[in-house]
C-alpha cells in the first residue's frame, strides 16, 4: 500500500522543505524510544518542521505519494509509538517548541507541540499558575503527552492530560489545517474531534498547537510517607483515603525492593526506607492550617487501617528525597537488568491489590523477576519484568507468557490495556484481543476517515488490516 | 433514503416488543421539546424499552428497514434534538431509570439513561457524595445530559458532564452492544469512542448505561450576591476572581430585568434586588474558617473592582431565595412573552462583556426585546429574544437577523455555537457555517461509520447531505 521512499522523493522533499530534510547520517536516536525491546528501525529520511505550514507541505506531499509519516517528540515513549517500524519519513517535532502565550485572563497556556513538559511546568509556574498534568517523565514533550493522553501522579486531583486540553490545531493527512476548541471552557458543538485526536498517537493527525488549561497554583504541598507491613494492606487503605472530604493530590504505592533499586541508582539514601510497603500521599493547598487538618485526618485514617507509622515531609529537602526516588523508579529498575518489559494496565482502584497479587503469583510460577509501583489513587499499575541472566529465547518466551496472563486477567477485571503509556505497536495485540469487533470496526473506519491512505504512523494503535473486516 | 413506517412495520415491532410499542393516541408531549419555536412533529410510533436488549432488538430491526429512531429522555432540550422532524420511531428512554449502583470504593455511580438528574443528585448525596454536574434543568435525564454534554453552574470547579463520565454502555445502529471505559480512572487504550459519543445527541448510538464519577461532598457552601453599577464592570471582575487561589464553585451573572421577571414568575421577592447588575459567586468546602477566608479574599477583590457591596448568603433560606430565582430565569423569561428564541454561545471569559454589548446593540438596532444571564466563569452566555407583540412574520425575520449577527460575531471571537445546549436541528445551520470543510467531512464520515443507514436521529447535529461531499 505504501510506496518505498526513493531518491526522487527525497529530492522533492528537499526542494519543498530545504534544510529541514535530513537524509545523511541519520542519528540512531530516531530508531527507538525508551523501550528498545519493542524493536528499532531508522527512518529513511527525517524532516524537522518549524511551522504548521512545513507540516502541511510535508503531509500533502506524503499523502499524494503514499509515504508513511511518523511524528516524534522527545522519544520518551514506552510502547514503540514513535518508531518508524516500516521506515518512511520521521517528523521530528522538537524544533516547534515555543510557548506561544500564557494568558491569565482565560487561564490558558498555548504551546507548540515540541515544548518540553518540564519547561512548560516551570514557565507556567513563573506566571503564578499550575499546569497540572504530572507524568513522571518530565523530558517528554507536551505534544507527546497529548498524543498518548499521558496521566501522571496528580491525576486523582486534577485529571489526566485530556482533561487539560481545551484546543488543538492539527494538520490532517491531506495537509489541511484544522482548529478544534480554543480558549473556551465549554463546548457542545458537534462531534468531539478534539478528544478523538487526543490519545491517538499520531495516527489521525499531527498536532501543531495546543491550548491547555492552567489553574491557580497551590502555595503549599506536604507529602506523607506511610509504611505498611504488606502492600495488600497499603492498597486496601486507598479507597478510604479517596473518600476523605479533601482530595489528595497524589496517592502512590511502592515496595521496599523498588526503593532499594532507586537507592542504588541514585546513590542516595531514602528516609525511613526499611519497611516492606508504602503509600505516598500528598496534599496541596494555600493555608498551613488547612493542610495540617488534611494531614491529621489522613493520618488517623491510615493508622486505623494498619499503617505502621506516618512520616510527614513538609520541608523541601525531605520532599525531594522522597519524590526524587519516586521519579527515578523506572530508570532504576531499567538500570538493574539488561532488558525489561512493562505493562501499565489500569483497573478499578479496589482491584489493585488483587491484580498485583495475581501478577506476583504469575511471576513466581514463571520464575521471572518482577518489580512494580504505580498510581494507587487511580488504579494505574506499572509492572516490570526483568531479563537478568535469562537467555534471549527464554526471556522472550517468559515475557510473553507473563504478559499474556496479565492482560487476560485485566480483561476479566474490566480493566484496560493501557492507563497512560498508550498502545504504539507493542500493545496492539493486547488491544485487539480486548476490544469487540464493533469497537475495532469503528476505530478502523475512523482511522480511514482521517487518513484514507494510512500514511500517519501506520501500524500503531490499530492496523487497518488487523482483522478481516466487512 | 428512509422507508416510511407502515402498518406492517408496526405489526413487526409489536411482535418483537409487545406492549412496549405505542401506535395509538400518541401523546402530544412526544412532538416537541422545550422550544416549540423549532417545530413540532409527532412520531409514527413510540417504543418504550426497559432494557438494552429491547433497544438492541429495536435498532436491529430499524436498521434493516431503514427506519429513523429518535431517542428522548425528559424532553427538556432546547434545540429540537429529540423531536422526530421527519417522523419515525420515538424511543422513550424514561422507563430505564434505575440507579444501578453507588460504589464508594471506586467513587462511581451507575445509572440507566432515564434517571432524572434531580434523583441522581439526591441519591448520590444520600450516600455522602456529590454528582457534580449541575445543569439548571433538574428534571432532565442523565442520558440527555450525556447526549448534549450538559454543562451547568458548577463547571468552573468540577467540569461539565463529559468530565464525569467514566464508562458507557451503548447500542449501535446495527443492534450490537458495546461497552466503553468502566469504573477506571485513566485510559490510553485506542481511540476515545466514549468522548465521541458524549455530546452526539443520539446520532451515533443509544446509551443504555452510564458510569459516572462521584466526588466527596463538600459540607458547606456560601454564596455571595455582588451588585455592580453595570454588567460590564461585573463581567470584567470575573477573570480576577478566577485567578484567586481558591476556585469558586460557581460564578453567574445576571441583570435587574431578569430578576424582575423571576420575581413576577415566582411571586417571591429577591433580596437586595435593586441594583443594575450582579455576580453570584459561591464557594464550597468543609471548614467554616476556610470558607470565611475564601469569602474575604473574594470580597476584597470585587470591591476593588467596582462592586457596590457584597451580600453574604450563608443561611439555607437566603441561599434558596437567590438560587431559586437563578433556577427560574429561563422559565420566567419564557413566561414573559408568547415566544422566545435562544442562543447559548460560549466565548473566552474575557470576551463575555464585549459579546453582551454587541448583542444588546444588535437587539436595540433590530428593535427586539432581549434578556440574558449566564455562566460568567466559563464564558457561556444564555441570550434570549422575545416575540412580545410582533407579528409572526416580523418575529421570524427579526429573530433570524439577530441570531445571524450573533453567531457571526461569536465566530469572529473564536467562540463556539453551543456551550451546553447542543445543536439539534435548530442550530445546525450555524454549526455548518462555523466549521471547516475538513471538520464537516470528518463528522460526516464518523456519522456514517457509526450509522451507515442514517437511522439514528437523522438530520440532527450534522446532516450527511448538508454539503456537497467528495
Amino acid at each position: 500500500m505504501h510506496e518505498t521512499l526513493t531518491k526522487d522523493h527525497i529530492a522533492d522533499l528537499k526542494r519543498l522543505l530545504n534544510d529541514k530534510v535530513i537524509d545523511q547520517d541519520i542519528s540512531d536516536d530516531y530508531s527507538h524510544d525508551e523501550m528498545i525491546i519493542y524493536g528499532t528501525r531508522k527512518p529513511d529520511v527525517v524532516v524537522i518542521p518549524s511551522s504548521k505550514e512545513d507540516v502541511s507541505i510535508l503531509l500533502s506531499y506524503a499523502n499524494k505519494h503514499h509515504l508513511p509519516v511518523i511524528a516524534r517528540g522527545a522519544g520518551t515513549g514506552l510502547c514503540g509509538g514513535c518508531v518508524p517500524m516500516s521506515g518512511g519519513i520521521l517528523l521530528d517535532m522538537s524544533r516547534m517548541r515555543k510557548i506561544l502565550e500564557i494568558d491569565p485572563k482565560t487561564m490558558t497556556a498555548t504551546f507548540e507541540p515540541g515544548v518540553i513538559l518540564m519547561e512548560a511546568i516551570e514557565k507556567v509556574a513563573d506566571a503564578g499558575f499550575l499546569y497540572a498534568p504530572d507524568p513522571g517523565e518530565k523530558s517528554a514533550t507536551i505534544g507527546g503527552n497529548v498524543m498518548t493522553n499521558a496521566g501522571g501522579m496528580r491525576a486523582i486531583k486534577y485529571g489526566v492530560t485530556r482533561d487539560h486540553i481545551k484546543g488543538l490545531e492539527v494538520v490532517l493527512a491531506d495537509g489541511s489545517i484544522m482548529t478544534l476548541g480554543g480558549k473556551i471552557s465549554k463546548n457542545s458543538s458537534g462531534y468531539d474531534l478534539k478528544d478523538l485526536i487526543i490519545g491517538s498517537e499520531g495516527t489521525l493527525a499531527i498536532v501543531t498547537k495546543i491550548i491547555a488549561k492552567i489553574v491557580p497554583r497551590p502555595k503549599l504541598m506536604t507529602s506523607l510517607l506511610i509504611p505498611f507491613n504488606t502492600l495488600k494492606e497499603a492498597l486496601e487503605a486507598v479507597p478510604a483515603i479517596m473518600n476523605l472530604e479533601d482530595t489528595a493530590t497524589t496517592i502512590e504505592f511502592m515496595e521496599k525492593e523498588v526503593i532499594e533499586d532507586a537507592k542504588i541508582y541514585l546513590g542516595k539514601d531514602f528516609p525511613n526506607g526499611d519497611y516492606n510497603a508504602y503509600l505516598i500521599v500528598s496534599y496541596s493547598g494555600n493555608n498551613k492550617e488547612e493542610i495540617r487538618r488534611m494531614i491529621e485526618t489522613c493520618s488517623e485514617l491510615v493508622l486505623k487501617k494498619g499503617a505502621i507509622d506516618v512520616f510527614i515531609s513538609d520541608t523541601q529537602e525531605r520532599q525531594s528525597s522522597i519524590w526524587d526516588a519516586r521519579g527515578a523508579f523506572l530508570e532504576a529498575i531499567k538500570n538493574s537488568s539488561s532488558e525489561m518489559d512493562e505493562c501499565d494496565v489500569v483497573v478499578d482502584i479496589d482491584k489493585v491489590a488483587d491484580f498485583l497479587d495475581f501478577a506476583k503469583n504469575v511471576a513466581e510460577r514463571i520464575d521471572i523477576r518482577m518489580r512494580s509501583f504505580g498510581h494507587a489513587g487511580d488504579g494505574n499499575l506499572h509492572i516490570y519484568i526483568l531479563k537478568d541472566a535469562l537467555s534471549n529465547e527464554l526471556w522472550k518466551k517468559k515475557a510473553k507468557d507473563f504478559m499474556d496472563e496479565l492482560y487476560d486477567e485485566a480483561e476479566i477485571l474490566k480493566g484496560q490495556v493501557s492507563g497512560e503509556h498508550g498502545i504504539g505497536h507493542a500493545k496492539r495485540e493486547y488491544l485487539m484481543s480486548a476490544i469487540s469487533t464493533s469497537e475495532y470496526e469503528l476505530m478502523r473506519k475512523i482511522k480511514l476517515a482521517f487518513d484514507p491512505n494510512n500514511i500517519l504512523n501506520p501500524g500503531k494503535v490499530i492496523d487497518i488490516k488487523d482483522r478481516d473486516h466487512r
